[in-house]
């Protein structure tokens, strides 16, 4: 599985933290400024209170490590595991200013991309032995896609195109933009650089001819009957092997292993990232160790 | 219900929105680009694909101004209006390729919003009738907290504090760092603006008759029966009326008819901003205009 | 008294540093670079060249620390102290380029934050013995604010609120806009959250009355005479005990003690911020320690 | 006199005002959106309530026209006008909630700079038909140089380098550093560009004979007698006529007269900038426009 | 040919076009502020100086745009034309401040990005005929690539990858890290989208035929041989017609048309974008208008 | 020579640095990411394929520095360094993955300036012996002046000024909008501060004559013939010798002689940075180290 890291190069994550820890502190964490002595130090565990599969713990460390360097952090479980209720995920000592002004923020992310981790496991636990990939959309929430998409990673799935500018997808509406299948893929063939691929949706047999004819490298099935999208399999597999047939469109836990078994290499999911519930996770400062001087 | 934008300034939203443009767009959007001309002109309508509350139409109008000024945004409802399958919200009139850059991004806000908005009002209304007010947490998507308060007004809730920096609320933690309920409220209300209050949440008798005793303004009762609600109100409103009693913990959509009815002023849910369902709304360029050059 | 930075975290006023650092660096230091050889290390003593409140050693550390993290450096007084002309505050050791660089504005800061603490001082000594707060107001230097306010606490003074974000304070204009001291009230009581407290300006005994009426949790008394001021007091204290009662306006050195007299809780001064002798500060490279390559 | 802007490119100044209105705005200025109806349209003047020079209206401008571009603005004097008390300044009319937000950051802005541009005024006075230059230094306000440097002007002074980048600045601590004047004087000439001057700063005529010696362009008399003042001028005059001389140190409204009279080219007053009063403006909403649907 | 913008969305290079501006405006342009009058305007012609393909007559539009959006700009020919010595290329009028302010990051970017375009044409120009496409590399200015690129397609190129992010090529490095071809092929394709196509850079017919083996989507034939060349197309095109041939290495002018010759598909040259000649371009004020007040 | 960096304040350069690795990484090193172990571990070797002079080690270091703090970096050469084909100039070690991911960066810069260092290196050589300055201009590549021309100053050349902050200079259309060379520099000395420099631009004896007259103290020959040239040097050195003459225009290797010849003080070179051969530099993983954990 890839990092949402690169070789230690995770400026734009810690720029990104900064950001959210703002939002949440504004001109100060009064509560914890006023209460608690400046040099206090403190144990705290983050414990999960509800079972499900953990992503994130690499985030909450870089959220602890922004807001104190100082913070000692230790992970006790490796995201993708599935944990019960009550484990605990973390031990972080240190400063107990740093640790409650950071503990909002580092549970909030945490809680939503185990959550995606957690329904993606679902989801591919219901696609058991089949040789299909369960892949995320662009249906993110915004300024979270890097992370959501690693969150269907740890939980076993895998991603489709990260934005619009790694791979072309010519929808609906592109096709209406465009006047037609065959037009909107020749165009782009003949300008997009030789290194990317192009995908089409269709929503019937002759939009899927077409698609064929043209060279689209991905035929995307858009919410399809069993019967048509195993029509349609059939031949693509039969004239163009290569071509990678995607599904797409109404998928729920219950219907995901039929759609599989039409034959489809790919199953996207936009529901994995813009509707999942959040995992309950928490933070207690569960000894007080000394007061001394910052 | 005010506004999430102040007397015309909305310069931090633009750029939270091309901060999340970039996400989508990064080094271009190579579909549109390449498979429509540059100076097509579209008419596109957005409409809902199941009944909700809609929250966000200033925002989706924003997203479209800062991708192209010169696109017309009209909307057809009003932030607030429950609406139903079908309906129209927006019609955007413009470069094609303008509309189709900005739909993902406006779509995803929308969809998000109006399922916190869609939500927050079921809430309110299992409150019907009782003075009692329903607020959200800061158990908010990082860097959303804003729009998602705003979501939660729309819907007929109230807002508790913004951050860490507008109020100061006294938890488990703080108390266990401080010592005690009374060490903690002392030593904020000391050094605290004279124009801030303190909340204090309490799990049992002794814990509210401490937060009286010290001055609290705010009382929470966290995660209490019935009963113990019932008496704490009792208690509280008895010998000091002007204080404010909020109920946490473990609200559910059955049960919070229940906890209003044991006199508490306010509840708060973290459920209606961490745990939500999208609303389903959707972009179709419904009509090609003409091709000109742009 | 509560920190200007929260448990470590201060991102944020590195940013501002380096900031302001480039403000005056420009395209380089080009005095240093030309005439002292690269490797050049050095100690030097910052020192006061008059008596007054020192404020601001954690802030010039955090100068020093940016321009070069290598750099050593040692308080000498702690922030708050009283100190006489010729005192020492700082030694700083290292790199000869980077302490020349650091120094102007390492200087400039301390200058002017620790001339706002004498003031505050001043002030808070007058009103010895006598009940009542010292607190500042928005009148602050763009982009200074928070530390201005904390050189008011360092001085011995109290904050009013931080900005516009954290209490409603309904002066004269929006009364005008709201039509009355009533309207104002009650239309912001119904939207703001539960855990905010509305203060109201008021410039006679009839907005004093109206104000308490409909449930004002703070009074100023703009620019009243002391008799006035005492007839308010009287009036406040004995139907609405829990409201507080700030007087503002006109306030100096000679008449502070006569408006404290009249029983207020609050003073707000905005001359403690926007019109203060800036404390003469120095830095002097004392000994050159050796000269090697960097 | 030069702008402060170029051509039309206000870009950064804009990016400033942003930023201060974020620090004053935070999450939002909930007195003016709770209190007055979003549509609410007024008008409003700005006035000055004691004498004094002003300067500022542009970037009054400035700000008003970042909080809402649709405010109508008219200034009624002109940077440099000396007014009297009550004259109004600024006519400003639009939506009200856009008025009330931006007027603390336009208000505390030309308080700042029309009190330094009066303090300078004062200054050039009295220096009334000698043929010497009135000048700044880098003690100016962290973020604020460029303002501060543009109120000197306004009020009849000069420039003396605007950073660390534009000019060679020998101070005593670089003197030290380098071993001699010479020294680093040479050391400089070789690697600067030759578009760029050297000043060196001096205490004795032993120091002003090595300053010229080595070819600096620029000398300046640090805290001298009026005698050694003349002498060091009667030296430099004779020998090097083209060599601009400055005097510096303890210069007070009192004293200036004196030192200008012993010969300087020019007088550089640090306290310009460092140590000014405030000048007194304020805004009235003095007439309720409408209201209406923004 | 697609856009450097989308959609009107140009917001990134606006962003980047004001930080250029800085870097020359610095503290401010002083020459055109101290010696022509504030309110002068202008008319000026951009011409060139020597014959070449025309690139970023929309950029210099956007650049003057930036610095003063009341300038009006007429382009007087268009991106990919060539135009000969002397051709007028753009009028610009209005501010003569702006205009002067503007002059040099309008021409350097010009002058950069038509030299781009006139040397790809003329490798364009010596394939004539030839079923191949000429690509560009990741060997680009670092802050210019996108900009390159575009004038890469101007002058009749095509785009490779735009970087690390948007298709996995496989070089010498990551062969040596991963172990073999084969290991790295297989543990990219078992990750990756399934959007996304691989590269493999290949040195010998033993590697091109472990290429072909575990399915790279195209293979780069790495300073071959003309022989070798032709003998690795045969095998390629023979067994796996889909997979497309890319050289590279040691293109020259003189050379590519042989390289071509030997089947490939497409040749990529490093040196189209970082070793080229600026085209000469150059403004005059052809014309005073009139001196008004702005 | 004086550095790049201020005293370790290379904040700057920093935030420069991961603005251009974000353009190369974007979304992330797909390639590195899924074809090496993450805890893979390597030395590499940066070495130089053609002879020239090295520029910019300390800023590859950066580079590497800012992707991943825990790499070793040792440079094996100096900047300034004349080598030749196949030297080693540096050894990277640490994570694999890091060392790929800023290679393209690191290369892309050295190449760039070691580039320009050379081509200076080249036009310094053929001045051999004669007293007179070679300097760059403002022909640079936007977002590159100051490493630009820190690389003249490493290949034995000097720098003019470093934008349009810090030195009048009067071109062509300035004297056409100021209206004459006497009217342009008149106006600037009355503006500009004391420690600013004044250099014009002439094309004929008459021009020079004027800017004698009215005070410049630098003067550009633009375009002259050798003779004009030589007679202007007379002219200047005869009647005011401390001003400084320039030679610019049409300079190239073959003819640089000559026109230091003619006696000039400085000469200026555009083609230094707009138009030079990179340097080519590679870096090859030469072994592989060991695979952990990271």
């Amino acid at each position: 599985m890839f990092e949402w890291t690169t070789g230690g190069y995770d400026a734009q994550m810690r720029d990104q933290i900064r950001s959210w820890l703002a939002e949440d502190i504004g001109s100060g964490d009064i509560t914890t400024e006023t209460t608690i002595a400046a040099g206090s130090r403190s144990r705290a565990v983050i414990h999960v209170k509800e079972d499900g599969v953990i992503a994130g713990l690499p985030l909450a460390k870089l959220v602890f490590e922004v807001v104190n360097p100082e913070l000692s952090f230790e992970a006790k479980v490796q995201d993708g595991d599935f944990v019960t209720k009550g484990t605990v995920l973390i031990e972080v000592e240190g400063s107990t200013h740093s640790i409650l002004t950071g503990e909002r923020l580092a549970l909030n992310l945490m809680q939503r991309i185990s959550g995606i981790a957690t329904k993606t496991k679902a989801y591919v636990d219901a696609l058991q032995g089949l040789p299909v990939r369960l892949v995320d959309t662009r249906k993110t929430t915004p300024g979270h896609r890097m992370l959501e998409k690693y969150a269907v990673r740890v939980g076993g799935g895998f991603n489709h195109r990260f934005g619009l500018y790694d791979a072309v997808m010519i929808k609906d509406n592109h096709i209406k933009g465009a006047g037609s299948i065959t037009a909107a893929v020749t165009s782009a063939r003949q300008q997009i650089p030789h290194t990317m691929k192009i995908e089409v949706e269709t929503e019937s047999l002759a939009q899927v001819e077409e698609a064929m004819a043209c060279g689209a490298d991905i035929i995307m099935l858009d919410n399809m009957t069993h019967d048509l999208m195993r029509e349609s399999v059939a031949l693509i597999k039969g004239k163009t092997p290569h071509v990678i047939v995607e599904a797409s469109g109404g998928v729920r836990l219950d219907t995901i292993h039929g759609i599989a078994a039409c034959g489809v290499d790919v199953i996207s999911v936009g529901g994995l990232t813009y509707s999942f519930q959040a995992l309950d996770i928490s933070l207690d400062l569960n000894e007080k160790k000394e007061v001394g001087r910052a």
